[in-house]
């Protein structure tokens, strides 16, 4: 993997760049549609890559390896050629998964034991089995396995949680090292900083972390239910002390206005089930604002969903047409939903790129965050 | 409404012709997507047009009736605004809908009282009313309101119905015929053969829809449940006396199977829900028989979903991935079944007429129906 930083903006600590890899290119700050299960939940492959055009999607390890299981993605020759998919994936480590099951899973240092949420069987992950499993998957970016904790989380449980994700990606690098990727093009690793909401665990587990000497880094344990504030806060602290010429993934983050103030923060990739979820709720994000198209005022708006949309369904159907979709559920109201929610979140990134390079990103990003910091 | 006939099969009734209206032609035999509210289930239009291809889709006039209701229609210009379809649409009467509400209906000389399947609300369908919401909707051909009745029927109260509905089509005439076109295109009324399953009432019926002197014909009340054997006996009988010159439209089937054999008997146009309900369902159409692309068998086979398909679909996805999408029940198996079900009775109606204009339809079909009775 290679990241050619192009630009820092003036304004903020905004950059873009290009991340290279043996699936291609991709221009960062970049979004990474969510692939759950080795699908972009409510859009087609091939529209994905037309209309949306992410660089880069994301996949799952914690669903992966229970359905369709990693014997089959290995007899596959991997997720690419499983799910037809020939740019860039990333995969998570499990980890935020196994730690959301709560009561079906048991933390040791050895790693987590969890019970399946399909049918209930007992499973182990390691720091070393998920490094396997995501050879398996066979993802561009794989990461560390990590514990992501909660919100509020108690000072000492998140410094001893800390410490043993650092003691889990000295394991993971270890590991990682020792196995060879399996279909004839690399894999990237990337250790995960963690430390709750405390700025002197942040610092510690950022200069644990950068210290790894790894090809990207990643922010976890942020967008579980702190104020943005918060983040936003964690985030700088963060930045700040990994290396610059690394690439920076702020992960399960989050709205349009948390994705452009943490790019002004110095973030070059994010990943949120937020578009695709909130779509089959009948919420659409624009540059103006946010629509619930369910509500009775579409009813006879005719007027396209989004006259200045990056998708052709944007302008394709109108409000009172995908209104109608979602009163009598029909499945088209969700695809048009998502498509549209994911070309805008790419929209938004490609704009947020085009404005650090030219310099006025923090006047850009100002004036967006007023703009969409409405309901329509 | 035009209609030309190019050739008749010398091996069988088979015909092949072509419709022209004011939303284009429409290429005989040919089948109709159901697009009960609107949408045909689990595709977009666009899709619809550059994948499937029809010439035309099928509205549900109940269902319109009901959501998104006539004003809202009328407002938006009528269907083919409202949902972007700039092709041909029939719809039918809502008669079938309407009987099979069985408890929640009352027919009488006037019409029939019904209660919504949505909110309890009483309704009345008269033929009158349904050629006025017919005209809301702005189908290019509209159907006449009938009584389909259900199999098995007693002869008396097929034979009451029979001339109900045919009393009913002269109200439909007289009132189509005072009602103006609302949208600036001409639209057709078919009316409709019924009869049940007894010879001397659908030669009866067919004698008085044929005496009508309508554009086209429709033969209703079959597909109910009768043996194929029946429907194909009835289907003779009427197309026999059907006028030769006119589109002839067979409501409600069917099968593959069931499609050919009526195209044989000299039926013109089809519609049903099965292909895109079984894709919901994981059941796929394919020249050689179906296929339950739940089953374990298709866990590992990576082989594409119909090597010889017609949509992008076919060739773009596995079984084992289609088939794991519906393990783990995401919206894109349904959405991938729906385009290859479509997309297969599309290319078997195009190639039926292939055979008819080149007038070997009768051995292709007799070669067609033997390799699609079978289950992959
Ligand atoms: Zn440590
Ligand atoms: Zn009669």
């Amino acid at each position: 993997m290679k990241f050619e930083l192009a630009v820092t903006d003036p304004g903020s600590s905004a950059r873009a760049g290009v991340i290279t890899t043996d699936h291609g290119t991709i221009e960062t700050p970049i979004f990474m549609p969510v692939g759950t299960v080795a699908s972009v939940k409510g859009i087609s492959q091939k529209d994905l890559k037309e209309q949306v055009n992410p660089d880069i999607i994301l996949g799952n390890t914690y669903h992966l390896y229970l359905r369709p299981q990693t014997e089959i993605l290995k007899k596959a020759g991997g997720l690419h050629k499983f799910m037809n998919w020939d740019r860039n994936i990333l995969t998570d480590s499990g980890g935020y998964q196994v730690y959301s099951l709560s009561e079906r899973r048991k933390i040791k240092e050895e790693g987590v034991r969890f019970k399946s949420h399909i049918d209930g069987s007992y499973h182990n992950f390691t720091p070393e089995n998920v490094m396997e499993i995501q050879r398996a998957i066979g993802a561009d970016i794989i990461m560390a396995f990590d514990e992501c904790t909660p919100y509020p989380c108690d000072y000492r449980y998140a410094k001893n949680s800390m410490h043993r994700t650092h003691r889990w990606l000295d394991r993971c690098i270890t590991h990682f090292e020792k196995t060879p990727p399996l279909y004839g093009y690399s894999q990237s690793l990337f250790p995960i900083v963690q430390g709750s909401t405390f700025k002197d665990l942040r610092e510690q587990s950022a200069e644990y972390i950068a210290a790894a000497g790894a090809e990207g880094n990643a922010i976890g344990g942020l967008s579980v239910g702190e104020p943005a504030e918060e983040m936003y806060a964690m985030t700088e602290v963060v930045t700040n002390i990994l290396p610059k010429e690394k690439p920076r993934y702020l992960m399960g983050v989050g709205t349009p206005i948390n994705i452009l103030e943490n790019i002004a923060l110095g973030v070059d990739m994010f990943d949120c089930v937020m578009p695709t979820r909130n779509a089959r709720n009948g919420m659409l994000f624009t540059a103006h604002g946010t629509i619930n198209i369910k509500n009775k005022k579409w009813e006879d708006d005719f007027s396209p969903i989004d006259e200045s949309g990056a998708t052709y369904v944007d302008t394709y159907y109108s409000k009172a047409y995908v209104r109608h979709l979602f009163t009598v559920n029909e499945m088209l109201g969700k695809q048009i939903a998502t498509m549209h929610n994911l070309g805008f979140y790419l929209w938004l990134v490609r704009e947020a790129r085009k404005h650090i390079l030219a310099g006025d990103f923090a006047t850009w990003k100002n004036m967006m965050v007023k703009q969409m910091d409405k309901r329509l």
